[in-house]
């Protein structure tokens, strides 16, 4: 089995080692990842510029590269640049150093990777740890990851469909299993700090907080909250399937 | 009537003019859009470096900005700075310079900034001409542009949905009305153009076609194929509900 595996916190993240050594326990892997943190790109790709791609590491079933693209741009290059014109049968995304709970998926590097390589019609799974810290501890989600990856190799998901898997910053026995969830209706409440740099010109900087609260127990905000991993099913249909018929009805056709 | 008026094509592109000035048939317009080119950033944000915004031109019920952020930070810091704590009644985003339908959606500044909106809880509409060139003719745009705009007004959308309008590039008269639709199942075939830089040391460029061959007639490149433009109702939750019980089935809870 040839995995790709990349992420959005870097190829110098901690979080990458943790999936890439369980990802070595299923087959050949081939690491693209950025080299220097790309948090909250998005679905962006590198059109405007160069790509470079920097083999940093090689060994029996295992190769490293970094990339000064997206987290996107990592995907498109490995396969495009790395496979030999096949693909790879699975990709693997994380482990991100923070949620992709809610509305964060939208934001997110690490889940666009994992999109991409849905688009791309190849198996992909994005995992998130709920802890910014550099240091966090990723053993806790070691098993559960395992365990995932596993089932999801053997029960393959139907083209087009991807999961976001989210795990609580909780001991490992304090979780109580894992959830399959809808994203949550929940947002960032955001300012901007205003400053003025040394030549006296204001500039803006985002800060905010996540206000999480979205109820219903079939979230992912929930299960999170409630001590379980949340896995939501992604897909890249963006239609708003329930107003097609009120909006045709104003619009004509 | 308060309008926010953004793109990704930058505040020199000639669309974003041609969206202004029919903004302001329907009210006061501020304009925020990035200081350069931002094609394919999607929904990138920008967090690890600080926001300029800089007011290029004031009159009576017009105010116009850059901003060297992406599009998603030109609708954040116009929302956030410039309305005085309330929100914009409307954020319209394009004209774009080439199409949006289909899987462009994911990719797109324009697109993302309507996104964003939509996220913020204000009605949003994007706009784009399947035509890249610089000085694409958006003349035959303007009546459809400003009929969609004041249906919109007069019925506005729920909260959460928001609209995303791609223009066939053909003649006015050779339109056939709109069309309401679902994204098309179609995607990009790329390649990566391989060069060596002057130092001999290689790199990797972005090339492709996008292969729009989904036939459904319910899609957006059927519509934009025959001689309709397109309007799909766009959301931001990407789960795939279709899936959810068959993951459950498999993963536990």
């Amino acid at each position: 089995m040839k995995i790709l595996v990349t992420n959005d916190d870097s190829i110098h993240a901690k979080g990458i080692r943790t999936l890439i050594k369980i990802a070595r326990e299923f087959g050949e892997v081939t690491v693209v990842a950025p080299d220097s943190p790309r948090s909250g790109t998005g679905h962006g790709i590198t059109i405007a510029t160069p790509l470079r791609l920097k083999k940093l590491h090689e060994e029996d079933n295992y190769r490293e590269y970094m990339s000064n693209g997206l987290p996107v741009d990592c995907v498109k290059l490995g396969q495009k640049l790395l496979f030999d014109g096949s693909q790879p049968d699975l990709v693997l995304s994380g482990i991100n150093h923070g949620s992709n709970a809610s509305t964060n998926v939208i934001y997110s590097g690490t889940m666009a990777a994992v999109i991409e390589a849905c688009i791309e019609g190849m198996p992909a799974i994005g995992f998130s740890l709920l802890d910014h810290a550099p240091d966090a501890d990723f053993s806790q989600a070691e098993d559960f990851i395992r365990d995932i990856i596993k089932t999801m190799i053997e029960n393959p998901l139907p083209k087009g469909t991807c999961l976001n898997v989210n795990i609580p910053k909780i001991k490992k026995e304090e979780i109580l299993g894992v959830r399959v969830c809808k994203q949550a209706n929940a947002f960032w409440n955001e300012i901007y700090v205003e400053r003025r740099d040394p030549f006296g010109i204001e500039y803006f900087w985002l800060d905010g907080e996540f206000v999480g609260e979205d109820a219903d127990p079939e979230s992912d905000m929930w299960a999170l909250n409630n001590h379980y991993i949340s896995v939501v099913p992604v897909h890249f249909d963006l239609t708003d399937y329930k107003q097609l018929n009120p909006i045709k009805h104003l619009l004509g056709k």
